[in-house]
């Protein structure tokens, strides 16, 4: 789904990252609406924790240091109310990574309070995997994305980069390889894009709080789009199953899959904002009935936890098969 | 996954319906381990709602008639604290089906008031898709399933249909189509197996309440395990992706996913104990400890919202994929 052009017209390196969300941040590079940047961003520790770390450095580390992110990136013409469309056309991960437990962190942090790391110290993109308990006893095929992808708030304050919100963030939305597309709402003049928190790989919900954190080189493509106003929260597009998450179904066509997220402090109403979402897009792309698109979600559309562990809010995403839809719809 | 063999034991017709769950009812047949019973199920209005009914159907709906289940079957063997194993091996849908908003129920009940039905009138389960809004417009794939299948509680009280528990009975989990296995825990002797609800298809949440809700006929085998402590709330396995769920991950093989309940009025909660169960199946069969099973399920596993509307208890499972481990896993 990823576009093969685009002009390169920035870089954005390690020394440029930010540990807020602010409209007010100065932007490190300015591109117009079709072009690509690339980014180099450290792992999710900002360097505290390297490869050479042990559980000490969990019970030192400093969660306001964490989270970096890379940027921002202003696009050209992107005007509040707008949608930043963002195309993942190549993530790099580094050869190590780190998966930790954090105490107070996480969706068992009560009955987790001691600090754990485990260091990944052979991360290998090419390979594929990485073993877990010896080489021949549990291999963990990686899934490369970037956990933070997130636009400027609305709000004159800054905010941390720990919840993600409805300008995106800390999403941590493992459907986010390579060849998937996110569309982000515009909040502030040039959208103010950045990235970061690199993931080897990851489950739906990283329940520990921390998947195999690692260090990325991503390149994206932007784009403004004027027309989509029912994005209202994070909206992201999931490739065919040759090469990403969803699969085929053998009565339609594999178009890959629409998910639309929901973000809020309570699961389950994450879970209807979700819903609510999807009957919007539904409705504005499809031209579906509320109450037609509404038994389509229930019949169709799958309700997914994102992420349960970024306090004070939870994602939930749900996604329906693109292939469902004729040339009529 | 499921087994191709299993000596016919017996059959339980639409007249051998309940709506509560009791460890008293009487059984309808009594088969041996191993053996295979074939269940005739109305769908789960009851009998409310027909082919030529319309909206005011479900002004006159009666939940309380609504999702009967089917048995029990009494499985020689089971005692309490044992797990039977449930094998879905054939499933045949009806030729209509119906999908419903009825007010109060569904994930959004406070914002569709109003009752509305919608008749599926052409279920062809051979042809492998509906339509919705037209012939060419919307394409359903079919992927059938029995929204119900569960066991007698340990309660001596009976309990209502409608909400499920650790025993199962309204789970109405998409993932359990022909070839997949669930594990439930034994409550009582025999197990008490009951099942009904047929689904031609749902996505996972059944946001609306309802599915595209059908007769079925379904085949089903049924073995006790002696040695499955670790099944405390439902367990099931999905099949390879060939026949089913799960999707290909290019660095291991597919052998399908381990996914493990959690069942809470609390959808985080929920979500908690799913989490707390499949570390207990990681530790109890895999050999991790807590902390390293805590940190693959997060890089690993997937928690999954099943489904949000069966008032007041909410499913959500986490699934593993099989491929991951190796031989001495």
């Amino acid at each position: 789904m990823a576009s093969a052009t685009g002009k390169k017209a920035g870089h954005i390196g390690r020394d440029h990252s930010h540990l807020q969300w602010s409209k007010h941040n100065p932007p490190v590079v300015t591109v117009s609406s079709g072009e690509v940047v690339t980014f180099d961003a450290i792992d999710s520790s900002n360097g505290q924790i390297s490869r050479s770390s042990n559980a000490s450095a969990i019970t030192t580390f400093d969660t306001g240091l964490a989270n970096p992110v890379f940027g921002p990136v202003y696009v050209q013409d992107a005007k509040p109310g707008d949608v930043l469309k963002v195309e993942v056309m190549d993530l790099q991960i580094g050869d190590w990574g780190w998966t930790a437990i954090i105490p107070g962190f996480g969706l068992l942090a009560d009955e987790f309070p001691t600090p754990v790391l485990h260091v990944w110290e052979d991360l290998d993109q090419t390979r594929g995997y990485t073993s877990f308990k010896g080489e021949e006893n549990i291999r963990i095929p990686l899934r490369p994305f970037l956990g933070c992808m997130g636009v400027a708030p609305g709000t004159d304050d800054g905010l941390s980069t720990i919840p993600p919100t409805d300008a995106g963030g800390n999403i941590d939305c493992r459907d986010l390889t390579v060849g998937s597309v996110v569309y982000l709402p515009v909040f502030a003049d040039g959208a103010l894009f950045s990235c970061g928190d690199g993931h080897a790989t990851q489950g739906h919900g990283e329940v520990c709080g921390t998947a195999i954190e690692t260090p990325m080189k991503a390149t994206l493509r932007f784009e403004v789009c004027k027309n989509k106003s029912w994005v209202t929260a994070p909206h992201y597009e999931i490739p065919p199953s040759s090469s990403g998450r969803s699969r085929p179904l053998a009565a339609v066509p594999d178009r890959g899959r629409h998910a639309v997220m929901g973000v809020d402090p309570d699961i389950m109403e994450a879970s209807r904002k979700a819903v609510r979402n999807t009957l919007r897009w539904l409705m504005d792309t499809k031209g579906l009935r509320r109450e037609e698109a509404y038994m389509l979600a229930s019949v169709v559309g799958d309700l997914q936890i994102v992420e349960a562990v970024n306090i004070p809010n939870y994602i939930v995403a749900m996604s329906i098969p693109l292939g469902i839809f004729g040339s009529t719809a």
